[in-house]
């Protein structure tokens, strides 16, 4: 960056003040990509390259291995979550660095999945090398184009979202996602484990995920004015079920790389067997809420926050009531499919963090001690 | 507890100003009592009466599923290292509240374990039903003796480690630990998964573990001196790799439970990728490095934290000079086999919560927010 001119680099920006407002705006566009040519509501059918040509390995798959870092772990998270649930097949999500050290168990009838951005995590390689000799099918889903695990894996998808300069991840996110919320239906048709009906409700409603997040975006105001309500606490938790959890977990990565500020994420009913004794006025309490199921608990997580004088910000459907009658701060953003919640839920989280580092006088797009991609183990 | 006439309480801590320090000190004897009458290094045998009696459906396990929350979700995670490690079986760690609520797969070939002190955790119950709805072997590992999830499984054991009254659970933790451990054992000795010497050699060292806890319980006034030098961060990051990742995560939660500070625990390779931002004069950075793998990668995420000027609390084995040379305080312990490792690593982020706590005039045994055992969902 510090290399660009910076003319050139103003005009990059497209007007925005920071490469990762520009990404974060850019997203109805790079989810749109992401799905380009890979699927067709009318048809019935979810196209992917590398899917399709090893369907023989997936559908006998014993399981799933998704190894990653960083922001890519959180997506595989998510993955977790869609495989098991629509196509039914075992999925393990492993930090690269700790799976590459434990020996793990493998075999052929495994397929191991890596997780990069830039194609050169230094630990994620390293665990594609071990899956590799051990006879997996290696899988690859990046960004960068001809990038070293691009090169290294047996098939993969590029996630088509462009160059992310911002450090802290935001458009790769969910274009990881998307790929494999693909993945997941594309297994889901083949192996029959949804029926034919909630599969094509499903493709009708992923069409629709590039427009809903252009509708969240427009929550960017309101959320700035949370942003500077909050911005002065040192810490804060994020709390999700279920599709959410994982994206509390992002929610609070993307505070600690660009604001400093300690968050932490947590599985909502976690709170209640330590992290609720942290809670007093000073600890503001992100709940992503837009799920459909298990709702009530939800509910119940929010009033034990509020009890111990704890401040929330919710993130609900447009329409929801209970949570947001209660909560110091709501969000409202369109309901969706509960497998599509990250993909929307995520949004408003990344501009939160936003707002709050820009408010903090932070290097957004350089924060303090962090590489864009790490090469090193 | 407030019912409890005081003297008796005081009677009841036995000379100790808390239960949780009672409790930590009496980890030597509870170690040995969850031992007891199920392993002997001389023949070569490790008894654990409910894996012998389901000795069939254990070896022909598709996967081992332990489900659990809080303290005792990372004693589980504890479990996944040493099963698969020595047994080479499958297994999935899930948080009981998540695992509940997204109709995980699960066959009549899967085994699901239980991890509950109280054995009356409501999420965890919920899973138990789950699983034996679905036809998979359900398995408990409790404390209290009688307790509904006892009651409720096929079969279990036993951690045979008395009442725990203080609410952060120490001496029950280790006690987890210590029947995992011999599952592992019991498992890799049936399925011949790693060798004789090496299963006789670990049966000697484990019986060596309550001695070598009494050796680490000698450092509680040099831990003590370590608190007073960092009681007043209000943050705090708990890092370690492989078998020392979970018990990074334990002595996370141990801080935040008592001490109301803020701790998380992470594998620290991920501190690259995002949590190092975080990293300046004000964040303790307490490393547990008693590995002997990877060795030479915790050494260099000890320089990253110091070239950052984060405190570096390391926990090294006796005679460690390369992280003790560079880092702020260090405590030694007497080194162990590598499965053992979180027996004896535990202890002094133990005492370092429990001795912060104190010094900042917290409720040790009662504190704010938390109840001992969670029976609501």
């Amino acid at each position: 960056i510090q290399e660009l001119d910076m003319q050139i680099e103003a005009l990059e920006k497209e007007g925005f003040d920071h490469f990762m407002l520009k990404e974060i705006y850019e997203q109805p566009k790079t989810i749109k990509d992401a799905m380009r040519g890979r699927i067709s509501s009318k048809d019935g059918k979810v196209w992917l390259r590398g899917v399709d040509e090893y369907a023989n390995r997936f559908v006998r798959a014993d399981r799933i291995i998704i190894v990653a870092c960083g922001t890519s772990y959180h997506s595989a998270l998510i993955g977790e979550y869609l495989i098991e649930e629509l196509a039914r097949i075992n999925v393990e999500v492993e930090y690269a660095s700790e799976f590459r050290y434990r020996n793990p168990i493998l075999t052929e009838r495994d397929i191991v999945i890596a997780i990069s951005q830039s194609g050169e995590t230094a630990d994620t390689m390293a665990a594609l090398h071990l899956a590799k000799e051990r006879g997996a099918l290696i899988y690859g889903i990046v960004n960068s184009v001809g990038s070293s695990i691009a090169r290294l894996t047996d098939a993969g998808s590029y996630i088509h979202c462009g160059p992310e300069i911002g450090v802290a991840s935001t458009k790769a996110f969910t274009g990881q996602v998307t790929v494999l919320t693909l993945m997941a239906l594309n297994l889901a048709h083949r192996l029959s484990t949804i029926s034919n009906t909630y599969y094509r409700t499903l493709l009708r409603e992923l069409e629709l995920i590039p427009g809903k997040v252009e509708e969240v975006l427009k929550q960017s105001e309101h959320i700035k004015y949370i942003a500077s309500e909050i911005k002065d606490h040192n810490n804060a938790l994020y709390l999700g079920r279920g599709y959410n959890f994982p994206v509390a977990l992002e929610g609070a990565l993307k505070l600690k790389e660009i604001s400093y500020v300690h968050a932490e994420g947590y599985p909502a009913a976690e709170m209640k067997h330590g992290p609720i004794a942290l809670i007093d006025e000073n600890m503001p309490v992100i709940v992503t809420a837009t799920n459909q199921s298990a709702y009530e608990k939800i509910v119940s997580n929010v009033q034990e926050v509020l009890a111990r004088k704890g401040r929330v910000i919710a993130v609900v459907n447009n329409g929801e009531t209970a949570i947001a009658e209660i909560a110091d701060h709501v969000i409202h953003i369109p309901p969706t499919e509960e497998p599509f919640a990250p993909l929307l839920a995520v949004i408003p989280l990344q501009l939160l963090s936003y707002h709050i580092a820009v408010q903090l006088n932070r290097n957004v797009d350089q924060p303090r001690n962090l590489a864009k991609s790490v090469t090193v183990e």
